[in-house]
């Protein structure tokens, strides 16, 4: 067995921010020579964050991280460094990792295996590593690696391992989605048993965009039992002496997993993209209610600006829960009442709509009017504005393109309704936050008297499941009906999901914790006349 | 030479649409019969239309353009057919052509160079062809091909011709940019040479969202000179006998091949998108002047709804100047003022806003509210709302989201504005349209009094030359300072461009007319701190 101490450097990196991100390397790299590690690892592509997309196209943004990467090798003495770069040479640019000892890079590794599927575009930039390597340190033979290539049949890992390779290096940003880190730990303990090597696996953590990167580095031993692992959701620096005791931190269950990521997903968008504060319409719905509660507890309640803007159609009941709600969070709920606005509109209306019987387009008007208080709000005071609409309502389009839509993330916009409701029953254990009356009313957009959303859809307990096969499955809709659905209530559903393409085009982003999202991983033509069987 | 008598069917698919494809495309084998062509040529994937994107994730959809393959093989008889289609085997699905012919798929080709850049994502989906194919037809030996094979250097096409190829099939989905016709005949003609053999080059027709497939199939002789080209902008049956005598469509020049790429664009997402009739905000400025003015040329002026929604801003001029322009084009001009409406927003957000001094958000209302009411027509009328703004605009954010950006197809997004001036210079040459003076008045959004673009931009024959050097060449800032420009005025415009990316996301589709557009080929991250140098 090897004897080493190895810092798991869990960290947060910015896409771009090479400055910045290279100071806090620098710091942690710092951190593990002070707790006496012999080695250091980072994630993929630690310097320049990921994904850097399009930014890699940039000449200069390589050179950048290539200037970067001088500065880290310059500190690294008395304590070796594996971290994750933007590697260049005649052939184009390599996802690469150097492993630093003694303020001199001793090898580097090109990623082999460049993932092209679901959120990833690796191929878009990146050319193909040819070689597994090796180095030696310390007398141990360290094989080295990033990510997918832990993933893949063909990985660089058994030919280190025939090599000799007793210690073998991943580092990863790898995007979280619900139970994503159990089969994290499956593959780990698989490579560590056929590669009889302890394995490192070191990921980001962090939230960029729709992309959440949920941490839980750890290291397993050649038997596969994980023996060492950091934090969810924060960064961590985790120092480990191979042969030492387990240090192991517990999984979270399902529903705290959730939580915590869309919490860490709020926290960097915000943080990152340079805001401070955020404002939310409050409707009186289950669905504004949790992105309350979640915005609170990811920025805290001085941060947080709730709105409540009721029409002529709205209950009294919306305005009371909406009220205890903020009361309960400890937050002021501003008030913007929209009536005399609709009513200019209409009367702007008239005369162009003359003799047309009223339909959607005036229960849109409500919802763009809406939307366009919460962005005066924001272009005023700076306030991000939160969107608060769910996954099941983006598929279906049940949504107003720039009025519910409007705003800068899109909280919920993976959270299928039936979890939404898990979600706040789970929240609500830890501490009552959102009203019972919130939770026991029938969903509603309020746009006209007595509506409710399933006037226009069938049960959420049944267009969820629908929803999600034909979304996160790609399953036809012969074979949704084979899984016990009517035929109607499956084509209904799935001919929705189909004609709201244009408006998930034009909506903000959100956080990914599905398999598939309506962001990177879905790519569906708007101009589209595939009939579906 | 090969005596052969072959139809280039230069058609118009619709992305999904497997029954409609495939029912144009026999109608096109039996036109190519009666004028007794031998081999008739459609364009890759013409099954399916050109990009599936996602729906290639969905096994049905493969499974229904195989059942399609199967009805067109039953057409091929007394004629050979070569036809772009999805393939599967075990390993996953290809980038096909069969050749067909007597009711038989007598070679199926996989495509060998899958493009992965700008907006290709091929490598999303499809497995690499392994094997250059030669069919043996009438005695001569044809060598297959789709696309980007023949744009690389170790394509199938040489090796191929090494066989005994004396004819080489090349079937593309290739889209427009300014010039990429030339580029075509370029390539077109180097690789005749080099294989010594007729190259045979049939292109799709047809806007897809952001894509214009702008035809201009051709033949070219062993010599590398062209014999035959198809029509440019629409579909066509070129049936041409390789002994016959040249027959060729000149090029249009550059402004009108613009002109007629931006015409198709709005005409296909028009139209393939079940749309009947638009709607346009015209403002009085050249922008929607020009918009509006395709969209008269593209769909009819009975199909056009333009609208004028003045402010207490808007000066009298823009009055007269749309008016006149809806006179020259013979459409009726809606009026929609938006006074009362500003009003109301302003008295409704008072409260909140007392003692914060008038600044971009009441700019930002205005447009709002005009984004509102297109969106309130669209929704009564049915009418898709045609955006606006110009290129340079969606680069540096100049642009209210949810305002001017509000509609569902945005013509002039990759137009710079300097190239709106010359296009609509050259569309007055062909028949005044656009009154001099919207023309000859200095650029404003009319937001406030006396408001102009340069209040806050550069000039724009400053600002189009650094934004493309920016967007479209990935140049860096030391780059484009030595091209000519001050380092304040670079630092300005591309710092202006990346803080906009929020504002491109959540924009309309447009079509793409340059290198890179606001669109599949620009994938920068909102989340992004890269300090350019």
């Amino acid at each position: 067995m090897p004897n080493l101490k190895i810092a798991l450097a869990q960290i947060n990196p910015t896409v771009g921010a090479i400055t910045a991100n290279t100071a806090k390397i620098i710091d942690f790299i710092n951190r593990a020579k002070e707790q006496k590690a012999d080695l250091v690892v980072f994630p993929e592509l630690a310097i320049t964050g990921y994904p850097p997309e399009d930014l890699l196209l940039k000449p200069q943004f390589t050179t950048d991280n290539l200037a970067a990467l001088k500065e880290i090798v310059k500190q690294a003495t008395g304590i070796a460094v594996y971290i994750g770069f933007v590697d260049q040479n005649k052939k184009g640019i390599f996802n690469a990792a150097a492993f630093i000892e003694d303020k001199k890079i001793k090898a580097v590794y090109h990623k082999m295996n460049l993932p092209n599927y679901a959120v990833f575009d690796e191929k878009r930039y990146f050319q193909e590593g040819k070689n597994p390597v090796i180095v030696k340190y310390k007398g141990i033979k360290i094989g080295l690696g990033i990510c997918e290539d832990l993933w893949v049949e063909k990985g660089p890992y058994l030919e280190e391992a025939k090599k000799g390779a007793d210690l073998i290096l991943n580092i990863n940003a790898s995007p979280y989605s619900i139970g994503k880190i159990k089969a994290r730990h499956k593959i780990v303990k698989k490579i560590a048993q056929k590669t009889k090597a302890h394995i490192v696996y070191v990921n980001t953590v962090g939230g960029q965009e729709e992309l959440i990167f949920d941490g839980g580095s750890m290291i397993a031993d050649p038997k596969g039992k994980v023996i060492a692992s950091a934090k969810q959701y924060e960064e961590d620096l985790l120092v480990f002496n191979l042969e030492g005791s387990r240090k192991l931190t517990p999984f979270l269950d399902e529903l705290p997993e959730i939580y915590n990521a869309l919490l860490l997903g709020i926290r960097d968008y915000v943080g990152k993209n340079g805001f401070k504060e955020v404002t939310i319409g409050l409707s009186g719905g289950i669905d504004s209610a949790l992105t309350l509660v979640l915005a609170v507890d990811a920025l805290g309640k001085e941060k947080v600006h709730p709105v409540f803007m009721p029409s002529s159609f709205t209950l009294k009941q919306s305005e009371e829960d909406s009220l205890l709600l903020a009361k309960n969070l400890g937050v002021k709920l501003e008030d913007l009442p929209i009536s005399s606005l609709h009513d200019a509109y209409l009367k702007g209306l008239a005369p162009i709509f003359e003799g047309k019987p009223a339909d959607i387009t005036e229960e849109n008007l409500q919802a763009r009017i809406r939307g366009n208080l919460l962005m005066a709000l924001s272009n005023k005071f700076g306030w991000l504005v939160l969107t608060t609409g769910n996954k099941s309502e983006m598929s279906v389009g049940y949504c107003t393109l720039y009025g519910d839509t409007a705003g800068g993330f899109a909280v919920l916009k993976d959270v299928p309704k039936t979890l939404v409701y898990r979600l706040v029953a789970w929240r609500n254990s830890q501490g009552k936050a959102i009203p019972e009356s919130i939770i026991k009313r029938p969903p509603t957009a309020e746009l006209r008297p007595n509506q409710t959303d399933q006037d226009s859809l069938p049960p959420y307990e049944v267009l969820d499941p629908i929803m999600q096969a034909y979304v996160e499955g790609n399953k036809s809709l012969k074979q949704i009906v084979k899984m016990g659905y009517g035929k109607e209530v499956v084509c209904k559903v799935t001919s929705l999901i189909d004609r709201a393409e244009y408006k998930r085009r034009q909506a903000p982003p959100g956080p990914r914790i599905s398999p598939r999202a309506f962001g990177k991983d879905w790519r569906i033509p708007i101009t589209n006349k595939y009939q579906n069987k």
